[in-house]
C-alpha cells in the first residue's frame, strides 16, 4: 500500500530548491504571522485522473479534488484542447462594452439547469467575487427600491462564504475572524444547522424546529425591513459536510419569502456534480432561491470562473422602477471571460455526457465505504451526500485543549496518508473528502484502506505518547 | 479607411442570435435598472494582434486592449501552447496545503522586477482581490501588532481600485457610488492629482504643493495612528489617464513613510509594460511602495491573475511578534493557480524577448500622433504616458448638463470609431487609448486617422443639431 516513490537524487534537489525559493518569495493563503513569507508547501508537479504526483515522485490519491473543484479529475484532454482553441479564436474582450458568444451560449444552458426563474447569469472570477456579486446586487436593488435599510444578511455559523472583506464577514468557522476585521454590523449568524452536535437529547426533529424558530426570532428582533438576504450553503462544505436537518431548508426558503428576504443558495461546493446535479438547491433539496452563486466545478479548476444565477423577476422589479438611469455600478476586468466560458461549456459537455450519471450511481458506494471507518474509536462520525463526506474525529473529547489536540490529529492523520499515497484535507479535527467524480469502486476501495490504516497508527500514537487511554469515544456522548 | 465587412446572411443572423439570447440570460458589468436583465453588446467572435473581429465580420483595432489588459496582444500562439501544456502538466492544485512550481518560478522573477524589498507576492484572480488582500493584510497587521484603530484608508478622487464591497469603497470616480453602499467610514478622499482641471491660474507646481499639503492636513486632522494605508495608481487609469504633477508621487510617499502608513502602488493597470517597463514605481516614478498590487497585464487578459507584492519588512515584523498563531485568515480557491502562473511566466518572456523595448521605443510617436488631434475644437486636451493615453473632450463647456452631452459625446465619438474600424473605450467624455503593446507606426497613424474623422464627425453632428456653435473650445478657460 505504500505510495510509489521515485526518489532520484535530481527530484529530491528540485524539490528543495522549490521549498527555499518559495520561502523567500511566494505567500499562500493562510499562514500564521510566526511563519508568514517563510514557509512553504507540499510541491505537486502533475495530475493524471484522480491522482496528482508530488514534486519527490510521490503519486497521491487527490482526495479534496484540489478545493472541491477538480470535479472532471486532472490531464482532462478535451478541457486543455478548449483553452488552447478559445485562446487562438479570441482570449479575451471587455465586458463593459462587448460580449463573446461562450459567454452567452454557457449562460443560456446553465439557466436551462437553474430551478425556477433563476435564467440570468452574472460571471465572475471565483466563489468570493460571485457572493460579493450577489450582496452588492441586494444592496443596489433595495437602494432602487426605496428601501436603504433593508440590507442586514443573515449567514450561519459554521459556513464559508469568501475571502474578500464583506464576502468573509458571513463566515462562521473557528478562525475565521480572530485577527481579520470583518462588516459584522451588517451581519447576522444563526446557529450551525449540525445535526451532528445538537443539544443532548434533543431530536433531529425538534432541532429543526429550533433552527427555523432561531430565524423567526432574529427575523422579528431585527425587523423584516432591515433584513435583506439569507445567505446558505446547502451543504456546508469547509465547515465539516453539514448535511442540514431534513425539511430545514424549504422551511428556511419559506421564511424568507413570507418576509422578503432573499435567500441566496451558495452552492460553490454543491453545484456541477458535486451531489449528481449542475444545481443542487432544487435537484436533491427541493428549494428554489432568488440567486445561486456558483465557481469551482465549472471550470472543474481549470480556470477561475463563477457567477451568480439571479431570478429575472428582481430584474423586472427594477425595470419597472423610477430609476431607470440608476447604474449597478459592479463589474470585474475578467466577467464573462471567453476562455473561461469555453472551459465551463465543456466541462458541461463531459458532466452530461455520462459523469453526472456516474456521480449518481457511485455515491452510495463511496458513503458505505467511508461510514465503515466509524468503528473506530478516534471516528466521532463519518457523514456525507453525494461525493462530499467528512470524517470527523472527536479528540476533543479527551483534552481540556480540544483546538490543539485536534489540530494535532487532523496533522497527523494527514501526514500518515500522504505516506501511503492520499492527500487529504484536514480540517482541524475532520478529514474531508471530495474527489473528482470520475472515482471508481477500486479507488474507493483504496482510499477508505489508507484512511483505515492512517487513523489507526494516529490511535496508536496518541495512547503511546499517553494523550489516551484508547477507550472508545465514539460513543460517548457529546 | 471603412472597416472590413463581410456581411453574410449567415453572419448576421447569428449576430442577431446571440443577441438576443443574451438579452434573456446574460448580465455584464454595469448595466442600469432601466436595462438590467433585457441588453445585449456588440459581440467579439475573434482577435489578432492588435485587432479583434466582431460577430458581423467587421475587423477592428482594440484601442483599449479589452480592458487595458491584451498587453502582448490577441492570438499569441505561445500563450495558448501554454495553457495547453499547463493544463495537462497539473490544471489545478490547493494552495492551502500544496504549492506548484510556475507559481514558485514567477514569484522568484517578479521579485527580481519589484523594487526595494518587495520580494514577497501573494495571488488572486485579479486586481479586485489584490486589493481586498493588501488591505485586509494592512488589517491584519495592525490587529497583531495591537494598534486595532490604525484602519483608515486613503484614497483619491478620479481613482479607481475594484469592485469588490471594500476594494470598491476606494473609487472616486463619477457615479461609482450614486447607487452603490460602501464602507465610506473607512474611507477619506483626498483631491485628484489631475494638472488639467486645476483651478484656474495656479501652477502646476503649486497645484503639487496643494495636494501634498492636503494629505499632511488630513494625517493631522485624523492622526496618523488611525490611518493604515494610502493606495494611488501611479497613473490613474480609468480616472482619465491624469499623470500627476512632478514630484507629487515621491512627496505622497515620504509623507507615508513619515507616519508609518502603508504606500499601496495600484500597478494593475500601469505595469507590465503599459509604461514600457515591468512595475512602473520605481522604473518610471522613482518610488518604492510597501506594496504593489498588479492583475491585467500579467497575463495579457488570457488568465484571471492578480496579486500584491508585498515588503518583505512587513512579514519580518509580524514574525518578531508576540502573535506567532495569529492567523491570516485570507485566501482564495484559485490563489497561485498553476496555470495563470505559467501563462504569466510565459508573457515575462515575451515582454523581455522585445516587447518592453518596443513598448519603451513606440511611446514617443504614440504620443506625438495623438497630439496632432488637439487642434479640434472638442478636443480639450491629449494627455498620456507610455501606451496609455486620453483624449479629453469638453463638451462639458457648452452645456448647463454636462453630463448627459459628455456621455452623449462619448457614445458618437464611438459609434463612428467602430463604423471605420476602431474600438474604443468611452470614458463619459474621454477617449482612452491603450493598445496591445505590439502596435507599430503605421496601425498608430490608423487608429490617429480614424479617431480624428469620428471627432470630426461628432463636431458636425453637434453643429447640425444645434447643440453647440462651433466656436473653438480647447483655448477656453476652464
Amino acid at each position: 500500500m505504500a505510495a510509489k516513490r521515485e526518489e532520484t537524487i535530481g527530484l529530491v534537489d528540485t524539490a528543495k530548491e522549490m521549498i527555499a525559493t518559495a520561502q523567500k518569495h511566494l505567500v499562500q493563503p493562510w499562514p500564521t504571522a510566526g511563519d508568514i513569507g517563510a514557509e512553504a508547501r507540499g510541491g505537486m508537479v502533475s495530475g493524471d485522473g484522480i491522482y496528482v504526483t508530488d514534486s519527490e515522485g510521490r503519486r497521491l490519491i487527490d482526495g479534496p479534488a484540489g478545493m472541491w473543484c477538480v470535479n472532471a479529475g486532472h490531464r482532462r484532454k478535451e478541457l486543455a484542447d478548449v483553452l488552447h482553441e478559445q485562446a487562438m479564436a479570441l482570449s479575451y474582450n471587455s465586458p463593459w462594452y462587448t460580449m463573446n458568444q461562450p459567454s452567452v451560449t454557457l449562460s443560456q444552458r446553465l439557466a436551462d439547469y437553474a430551478p425556477g426563474d433563476l435564467d440570468h447569469v452574472f460571471y465572475t472570477t471565483g466563489g468570493s467575487s460571485a457572493v460579493e456579486t450577489a450582496l452588492r446586487f441586494m444592496q443596489f436593488a433595495n437602494n432602487v427600491k426605496g428601501r436603504p435599510d433593508k440590507k442586514m444578511i443573515i449567514s450561519r455559523q459554521g459556513g464559508y462564504h469568501g475571502s474578500t472583506y464583506l464576502s468573509a464577514s458571513l463566515n462562521g468557522r473557528p478562525r475565521d475572524h480572530d485577527w481579520m476585521d470583518s462588516a459584522s454590523e451588517q451581519v447576522i449568524k444563526l446557529s450551525c444547522p449540525n445535526p451532528f452536535r445538537r443539544p443532548e437529547g434533543m431530536s433531529e426533529q425538534v432541532f429543526c424546529d429550533f433552527l427555523v424558530a432561531e430565524f423567526r426570532t432574529v427575523i422579528e428582533k431585527t425587523g423584516k425591513e432591515r433584513i435583506g438576504a439569507f445567505i446558505a450553503e446547502p451543504v456546508m462544505a469547509s465547515g465539516g459536510v453539514i448535511i442540514p436537518p431534513q425539511g430545514y431548508l424549504p422551511r428556511m426558503r419559506a421564511l424568507c419569502a413570507d418576509n422578503d428576504i432573499l435567500f441566496i443558495a451558495d452552492e460553490v461546493v454543491t453545484a456541477f456534480g458535486r451531489l449528481g446535479h449542475v444545481f443542487a438547491s432544487q435537484d436533491v433539496f427541493g428549494i428554489t432561491p432568488d440567486m445561486i452563486t456558483f465557481a469551482k466545478g465549472v471550470t472543474s479548476g481549470y480556470f477561475p470562473l463563477g457567477g451568480v444565477m439571479i431570478s429575472s423577476r428582481l430584474f423586472e422589479d427594477l425595470r419597472r422602477s423610477n430609476h431607470s438611469d440608476a447604474m449597478f455600478a459592479h463589474g470585474l476586468t475578467y466577467s464573462s471571460h471567453p476562455i473561461g466560458c469555453a472551459v465551463a461549456l465543456k466541462n458541461l459537455d463531459i458532466l452530461e455526457d455520462g459523469l453526472l450519471d456516474h456521480a449518481r450511481a457511485i455515491s452510495g458506494y463511496f458513503q458505505a465505504s467511508l461510514k465503515t471507518l466509524e468503528d473506530l474509536p478516534l471516528v466521532g462520525e463519518v457523514r456525507g451526500l453525494g461525493l462530499m463526506a467528512c470524517i470527523e474525529c472527536v479528540a476533543d473529547r479527551i483534552s481540556n485543549n480540544p483546538l490543539t489536540l485536534d489540530l494535532t490529529v487532523g496533522k497527523r492523520i494527514d501526514g500518515h496518508c500522504q505516506d501511503l499515497g492520499l492527500l487529504v484535507r484536514p480540517l482541524i479535527n475532520m478529514c474531508v473528502m471530495s474527489p473528482p467524480l470520475t472515482i471508481t469502486p477500486s479507488q474507493i476501495d483504496e482510499m477508505v484502506s489508507i484512511l483505515r490504516t492512517s487513523i489507526e497508527r494516529t490511535q496508536d500514537e496518541l495512547v503511546r505518547e499517553g494523550l489516551w487511554n484508547g477507550n472508545s469515544l465514539s460513543g460517548s456522548s457529546i
